[in-house]
Parts: C-alpha cells; sequence; structure tokens
C-alpha cells in the first residue's frame, strides 16, 4: 500500500477568511510570531503502488474533483504512509 | 520569512465521512485504483525565521487551536515556500 497526497490551497490572489479568522485568534491566545495563515485541504489517497499511470489519475483527479482550479492550486506528492515525503 | 506547515487529519479510528463520500465519487468518474480517501486540513503559518521557539509555538497553537485533538492528529514540519519539505 501506498500513500499519495493531494494538497488544496486557495490561489494567492484569493481572500482566504478562513486563514484570517485563525490570524486573527492567535495573537489573543499568545501566538506573537505570525506573520500570516492560509488553510487549504490535505487529501491522503491510498493505493496500492504508485506508478506513472497512478500519478497521472491522482492529478486528472485533483483536477476534476479536489481542487475548484479556478480559486484553488493543488500539489500531488508521493508520502510513504510513516509521513515522511518520498 | 520561512514556512511552517501543519497537517490535521482525523484520527485513524474516527469514521471520515467526507473522505468516504470523495473514495465513492471516484469509480463514477471512471478511477479504479483507488482503495481509500481521507480528507483533512492544511494550514500554512508564515513566521519570519524558524527557531526551536518557533516551532514550539506552532506546535502549541496546533494543539489549541487548530486541531481538535480528541478526535483529530496533527504533524508540523518545516516546508520552504516552494513546497519541499525543509
Amino acid at each position: 500500500m501506498a500513500r499519495v497526497v493531494v494538497d488544496v490551497m486557495l490561489k494567492p490572489e484569493i481572500l482566504d477568511p478562513q486563514g484570517k479568522a485563525v490570524a486573527g485568534a492567535l495573537p489573543r491566545l499568545g501566538f506573537t510570531n505570525v506573520v500570516g495563515v492560509r488553510q487549504g485541504k490535505r487529501f491522503e489517497i491510498e493505493v496500492d503502488e504508485v506508478t506513472d499511470a497512478v500519478l497521472a489519475e491522482v492529478e486528472k483527479m485533483a483536477e476534476t474533483l479536489l481542487a475548484n482550479t479556478v480559486i484553488e492550486d493543488f500539489v500531488v506528492r508521493v508520502e510513504d504512509p510513516s509521513g515522511a515525503t518520498a
């Protein structure tokens, strides 16, 4: 079994109200070192094995279902189940 | 400027309805190589520089604000802005 991760984030030019809300709450909780926060989605996709064909399929999945490519960017990467990027 | 990423995922034993919904939709879209899908949150936290104190602060932030540690696990890692794990 292998894990392919798709990270979906709003494009930089798009306002991120959730990220702004988190960034706004941090000083009240005593966290002062933060310049900015952006929030997005993380998909962990379990596949039997990672091949070029499977990666191309995950790329297509991200384009058509996981991300709204008008306002979001996505990154596809292989991660071994321990969490380190392979 | 540096970027610290906090990945928040539901604990493995917790039912993930969003992940199930995505996994259920994939075959209808012609994607057949997928064993399972889990969906979580990704926070990109911009800081001036990464020090042990800043990482400890982000760890605390994740525990108190970004993740519900009763049902969610989180991973904190430094990522250079190009997206590669530093």
